[in-house]
């Protein structure tokens, strides 16, 4: 018997290698009309219509592949995949449907419709898992109409947090609590997920959204964890003044302060590994006239590290720069978020580079530096990330692109570590 | 004679001492009450309803005060007051009735009062000049309605430029040969005055608008000239990528070029002197949010001083600077203006600083950071400014304001200016 299973003739049957590169391409083609943006992207923004068109696409497609799907409280989806063992906790994966107004045809939904075709490889290859598997698609990963982001993964794991989140507006005044009922009315009757099941695992693929596969030449990384992350929002004030007649000694110039403290912000976050994300991302200035000093500055910083304790000790060197540098304007510091780091088990490192393996994939370990729901679920099960490489590392817009080779090669991997996770 | 004439019963009747302090400062506060806004500053742009009241208010006080109207193709108004020599050219004085947005109550219809109370005062002392004298109110000093600014001054001394002005329409469309002919129809029918009749000589009256004579307990300022401006834009081009995950050593990061280059440009500034005025007063960025790394940054840099070479010097070192200091993004950089600074003559400010001495009050040299018509006429004929202080410096402003006694300062010393070169 061992000797005929190890021969070239009798491999045994890898869910792998029932991955259809084709149909896996075409359906995120198909996702990709809906809120197809005419530079090339999408605009698919959580619980509006073209969200919901997608939800019920993806809906007929888990039906034909025989899943049975439920939905919970948040508007999450889950696709379920019976094992040999109904009542065992089951193995999940997924993402997310939702995109930001110009958004990518990858980010997020690869990580669900590569769910979908592993599932559909499990079954083709014959596999009965041990426990079941839940495709899931949580609601409003983006947080661009309803913040905050993450909200769907984030109600799950943590109930109590659901009537916060139903009465989240976005700019038009409509409430996710208002929005959910129209997701519903258009939905057909589902059956419902409890909030908080837990799973036995987590995984998700998802784009890389970063430069450093492709750097380095790799199709699949192994996720480490997701880095933390420390935003503030600096005010400013200073006087504003005629800019012909005012000499340089009386002025109180809120630009040159920033102008100042950002300049030292750069050397303090200038760490030889290039591992700390350092971002001012959002400035603005009044009274924004050219011939006017300018009265106030407002700008963001964003810190993300995977070292909590070096967040923290950047923080606190953000506020002693800005004492330090403010000149003769006042500066204010506000704590806009914290999040501290996840780190993934090495457990589950480990079931994704043997599947990487058994492919003979390139893999690297990296950490994630944008946030994911796999954070959320981090907190209820052991929780793992596939990332793939996408074209320069770039996302969050409409140019982000990605190769059919390394989505299929993705999915790959995460058809193996299903099943290796639901048999154990 | 000559015993009786120095004694101190028989002063000559100088026409300083015949300034009324409150009849100033009530016209002021009619002039105020004319595009009043809440916060206490004036609203009156050039050629609105309110420019036209105020107009109509200063055409009734310089009637009852004997003086003779006339208007000019561009809607200058003059008021004369003839002298011995009929045919002579005459001395000029004035300056705007239209204000900023958010503006002051004295920025530029002090100077406007400042010569009809020196006209009344020159009048009652008895005094009959050589020279006829004119009160001149120029159009569209401020330029926020109808760009440029010093329109009506610029069209008095280059009459070719009239059909270019008369063309120039505001936000709404309307253009300023139309609200010229409103103008018209709204005022009663007017002596018409040529175009770049040449003064023998021109002098205004202004608030300082910067903090100089505040600051050195000094009432009147002698104006040496207007100093130059080059006015630059600056658009720096780099790359959007996510702030989680973009490693520093690959973001073309378009804020940290702009905070590199302005640091750099804020040392070059630096003169020991504190003459040169460094403005960045307009600054934009894209896409402006707070995780992702900025593609796009413009900014304005404002150089002001009274040498011309210098302002030539800091220009090439800008170019030089953004070259230097862009990174991995590029920089291309407008000239958007370019005005070479005025000297005003010695002649004249002696003048200036004879009157403010025969009335013991404390004058300085300086020059204005800001531009006036006062550099147009500089073209045409010998020309003088005269400042007063006002508070903190602080002008363009609601919150702008001005002592009664300096007001009156400056008027004193006006009228003597006026007497003296309308008899030379």
């Amino acid at each position: 018997m061992t000797v005929v299973e190890s021969s070239t003739h009798f491999w045994p049957r890898r869910a792998g290698d029932f991955i259809s590169q084709g149909r896996l391409w075409d359906r995120h083609m198909a996702m990709a009309r809906l809120g197809a943006t005419v530079k090339g992207g999408v605009d698919r923004q959580a619980l509006t219509a073209t969200d919901i068109e997608a939800r019920l696409l993806l809906l007929d497609w888990a039906r034909a592949a025989g899943l049975r799907p439920s939905i919970d409280a948040i508007g999450n989806m889950f696709f379920r995949r019976d094992g040999r063992s109904p009542d065992a906790a089951p193995v999940m994966t997924g993402s997310h449907i939702d995109t930001e107004p110009t958004g990518g045809r990858f980010d997020g939904i690869f990580g669900v419709l590569a769910g979908l075709e592993a599932l559909l490889a499990i079954e083709a290859a014959g596999i009965i898992t041990q426990r079941p598997i839940e495709l899931t698609v949580w609601t409003n990963e983006e947080g661009c109409r309803f913040e905050p982001g993450c909200m769907g993964s984030a109600a799950y794991c943590q109930p109590d947090r659901l009537p916060e989140f139903l009465s989240v507006c976005d700019a038009a005044g409509l409430s996710v609590g208002d929005e959910l009922k129209v997701l519903q009315q258009r939905l057909p009757a589902l059956e419902s997920h409890p909030l908080a099941l837990v799973p036995s695992t987590f995984v998700e693929a998802h784009i890389e959204q970063g430069p450093v596969l492709e750097a380095n030449a790799t199709t699949i990384g192994v996720v480490t964890g997701i880095q933390g992350l420390r935003r503030y929002a600096v005010t400013i004030n200073g006087e504003a003044a005629h800019g012909g007649t005012t000499p340089r000694a009386v002025r109180k110039d809120a630009l040159l302060a920033a102008v100042d403290i950002i300049h030292a912000l750069r050397r303090l976050a200038e760490d030889p590994e290039d591992l700390i994300r350092f971002t001012v991302g959002r400035f603005a200035i009044s009274p924004n006239s050219p011939s006017v000093v300018p009265s106030q500055v407002t700008f963001t910083v964003d810190f993300r590290h995977g070292d909590g304790d070096l967040l923290v000790r950047l923080g606190e060197n953000l506020a002693a720069t800005c004492r330090r540098l403010a000149g003769g304007c006042t500066v204010s510091i506000a704590e806009v978020s914290i999040v501290p780091p996840t780190r993934f088990p090495d457990s589950m490192q480990q079931v994704i580079r043997r599947a990487a393996e058994r492919h003979r994939l390139a893999h690297m370990a990296l950490p994630s530096g944008a946030g994911h729901d796999a954070r959320n679920l981090a907190r209820l099960a052991p929780t793992g990330m596939i990332f793939i490489p996408c074209l320069k590392g770039i996302s969050h817009n409409e140019a982000e692109s990605v190769e059919p080779g390394d989505l299929a090669a993705g999915t790959r991997v995460l058809a193996e570590v299903l099943v290796e996770l639901a048999d154990s």
